[in-house]
């Protein structure tokens, strides 16, 4: 059996879902890129993302009270990795990486239009954790590019080719399939 | 630009970690596999794990008060879907996997050997959302195979090939490179 090493607690949770959220405060909006960020319940449907209580978009959350979760393709991570590393206090992210403002069915917030899928969500809950605050959002309204949709209506992610933020600030596509749920006792 | 279509609230937040929590209580320990699971904070390190309340590991990871994080590889798939989808009242998921409990350095629920990363956990809070309950754990100790460390001492994907979960309940390996943390700002 390997080795292992005991090393000091740190953020070892990869890889995680790379995630772009937009969000509000009357007419200003920004773009920021989340390592943090995932799915914390199923009924009803929440997600929470962590963010720097010095970042530009943290006051844009608290004031606006929604965001959303946009998720990106393999191919979008140039303006994914930007908008993580640039300030909305100096840049207009949507100028500068050319995506486009769309609005929302549900929040103020508005969604990318470049990105395949956008998950509105409703503030319901914030939460002091340390260097990051957790604002838990209320998923109230889903949209998803027609392109990416199997026949079934459901999201095929070879189609979709969604990234991933992995070990080491690497940022990778999906690769082979490694089984679906339930496959270990079919047949059983 | 791409039609969106507009569907009703649910999970979608992928890919998501694929993780398998062990958890104890007095003598009793159990596995589960999670899909509701990542990162929250930095400083201190915390991550968060969605359980629903009729699972058998919701009983023992509130009154053991802790848990360990086990991050697999992709060749140990088969495992995790077990995990996910056997309750641990009807089999002792240990012996069914061949999985091996380790005794943790500062927790008293066990780690997997066989998983390359260990992030071990003392709930901090926990909170009611719905379907699931949050249990918040900050990262008290960190295990990791010393065969997937590169010559830095730091974790490296290409020899870990950690799993992630897909959309459609899929499980898939990583892909391709699709850039490093700051890529699209280098050389400005």
């Amino acid at each position: 059996m390997a080795e292992k090493r005991l090393l000091e607690p740190a953020t070892y949770l990869f890889p995680a879902p790379c995630v772009v959220v937009s969000c509000a405060d009357g007419g200003e909006t920004n773009l920021i890129t989340l390592a943090w960020a995932g799915t914390l319940c199923s009924e009803p449907p929440q997600v929470g993302i962590g963010v720097r209580r010095n970042r530009h978009s943290h006051g844009l959350l608290t004031r606006g009270g929604d965001y959303v979760v946009n998720i990106p393709a393999e191919d979008q991570a140039r303006a994914v990795d930007f908008c993580g590393v640039r300030s909305g206090r100096e840049v207009d992210k949507w100028d500068a990486t050319g995506l486009t403002p769309v609005p929302a069915e549900k929040v103020a917030s508005p969604l990318i239009a470049e990105f395949p899928v956008n998950l509105e969500c409703a503030v319901r809950r914030t939460l002091e954790l340390g260097s990051h605050d957790l604002f838990i959002g209320e998923i109230v309204a889903v949209q998803i590019d027609e392109s990416i949709l199997g026949p079934e209506g459901k999201i095929d992610d070879k189609r979709f080719k969604p990234l991933v933020y992995s070990f080491g600030g690497r940022y990778r596509g999906l690769g082979n399939p490694a089984g679906a749920a339930g496959f270990s006792v079919r047949g059983q």
